[in-house]
């Protein structure tokens, strides 16, 4: 895959989903947005980060702010090139691509708008490969990389540039920016070198997030082994299938929480407890832990393999939960440090699920 | 007064005392700090804003924060810096000299320590000439001048610029920020050229803040006719001279707000109520307004003459209730829709207060 072409964002788009992992934001205005973009302005170059001059400038672009506002406020389109001009002026740099910051959720759409408006490439990776929650949660912050300078614009037009000195403190300040620019934001941060991406982020996340996509089309079109195809393509696996049979939510500081209760269909007495925070990150049966971040937990649709977000999640739905593997760079002590169970206030240790 | 010595803190924190109204933040560590610093860099000269090119940057500093922190965080001197020097990169610009934003608490003393650590003047000018708690409450904002480029940073070096459309969103963006960077962050903003601060601000108000203090300070040491002395210079009044017999406090969302009611001493059938969002905002007795936004209302201990912080006051104290005029520039629409008892909720018009 080298280039992005508006009949490439359905694939795309269902990918996402899934990578979204239950979060990253609503995908329907993020779709149009990126479909829109590459209709006026042609396919979008997708490069490997490697084929880049090393020192050259990578800038990852995303909204950042609560998944529920994303359903209510479209943003307007102007706010991801008022932060990446807000950004290149502050650092007084020129950037040679953009990049996702996260490929999970909107977020993976909304970087190829911004490629296309501005005739860049896109690189194909990003700091995750699936949606995470907070601005500290990346590869690149593993890798003890600045989030900052990072550059937030909204809708209205306000912005605003902000350096710290770690990026847990980047997330706790920008969450409450956020929270006072109507709870969602344009954002560009984490600008790296090209040989820094090659170094420490996700290669081949857009592709991937594709081939993903491609597959589960197959799927919705009911082709025979199409749903073995995605498992073995994805290294993943169904943790069970189920109704669901309670939705319990909440949006505190900016956050979708949200604890959901699965039931068994042929048997009701096994029960399956998802909690998520924004996404999902922890699946337990019985006390016993099937899957959990930086693993992907995610909700299909057992009619129509749509990937379901927490959001959508409805009391009676019929779901597959399915276990996906996270990108392999996140198994070292900084990254479960990050995103692990820990990192979210459960009080139990990474463990592989089982295929 | 054409500079401003060691010798002349002691007033200036008097007078800045008093023109808190009640609020502006502790001036016990800013005055530690203002000494300190004119002690290592010597006098700092205090200029007109006439005297300056008409197009000189003026650069505005002071803290934003709730008062009650400002008693329990103390700077480290670094952050002012960093807010000015991330503020001039970020616009390109040398500033000509210091300004502070407010003449009255703590803010009235910190750019003294700025202007001597920079070798800058100060300009003998402020944006209230009282305190105020919320950013778009200057005299600046009423001339429709934004008050951002806005720079920020805190004590453990986390610093943000912030740009916006309207200075009410400053104010909720900037608020929210510093909640996030614990409570309290120097800030850098508004920046003018010389002319508009002729144009617009208060004139004259450092060294009227300095006179203030040292008519406070005779009062202390008992000079007959002191008292009158104060009231006739800064044409004010004492409102009510009573006994505190209840102060009832809340902080949320980084301001201090009270009610304090007051006994008449000779007299125990008269109360007066002041309300108070971290300055002193209307002062009723018997349902009558006295006194309101923007004219000042001021505490003095009756005992001691010192002026008595909203923090401060507690279950007993005697006290003089002075209410003083506000800068005759405040009395306009625009004026009054800012900072008038409308602007903080309160249904009443503006009355002059009777002396």
């Amino acid at each position: 895959m080298d280039q992005i072409t508006v009949d490439d964002i359905d694939n795309i788009s269902l990918g996402a989903t899934l990578l979204g992992a239950g979060g990253g934001g609503d995908i329907f205005i993020a779709r149009l947005i990126a479909r829109q973009a590459l209709e006026r302005h042609g396919p979008v170059r997708l490069v490997s980060a490697a084929e880049f001059d090393p020192e050259a400038w990578m800038l990852p672009v995303g909204y950042v702010g609560a998944t529920t506002v994303l359903l209510e406020k479209i943003p307007n389109g102007s706010e991801a090139a008022a932060a990446i001009a807000a950004l290149q002026r502050y650092m007084g740099i020129e950037a040679a691509a953009i990049m996702p910051v996260e490929v999970g959720g909107a977020n993976t759409l909304i970087p190829i708008a911004v490629a296309a408006e501005r005739g860049l490439p896109l690189v194909d990776a990003d700091t995750m490969r699936r949606a995470f929650p907070e601005i500290q949660m990346t590869l690149l912050s593993a890798a003890g990389i600045s989030a900052t300078p990072m550059a937030l614009a909204d809708a209205k037009g306000n912005g605003l540039v902000c350096e710290t000195t770690d990026n847990r403190s980047t997330e706790a300040i920008v969450r409450s920016a956020v929270v006072a620019m109507g709870y969602q934001a344009a954002a560009a941060s984490y600008v790296v070198r090209a040989q820094q991406v090659v170094d420490h982020a996700v290669l081949g996340s857009v592709s991937y997030c594709a081939q993903i996509g491609e597959r589960i089309a197959e799927v919705q079109r009911g082709r025979e082994g199409a749903w073995d195809e995605l498992l073995r393509f994805a290294e993943g696996t169904v943790l069970f299938r189920g109704k669901v049979v309670d939705v319990n939510r909440v949006t505190t500081n900016g956050f979708a929480r949200a604890v959901i209760a699965l039931e068994e269909l042929s048997d009701p007495d096994r029960v399956l407890r998802v909690d998520a925070q924004n996404e999902n990150l922890v699946a337990v049966e019985d006390g016993r832990v099937l899957a959990v971040t930086p693993d992907l937990i995610c909700f299909v649709d057992s009619e129509t393999a749509m990937p379901i977000s927490v959001e959508s999640v409805r009391y009676g739905m019929r779901l597959h939960v399915l276990a996906l593997p996270c990108a392999e760079r996140w198994k070292t002590e900084a990254g479960f440090a990050l995103v692990g169970p820990r990192a979210f206030g459960y009080d139990i240790d990474y463990v592989e699920f089982t295929r």
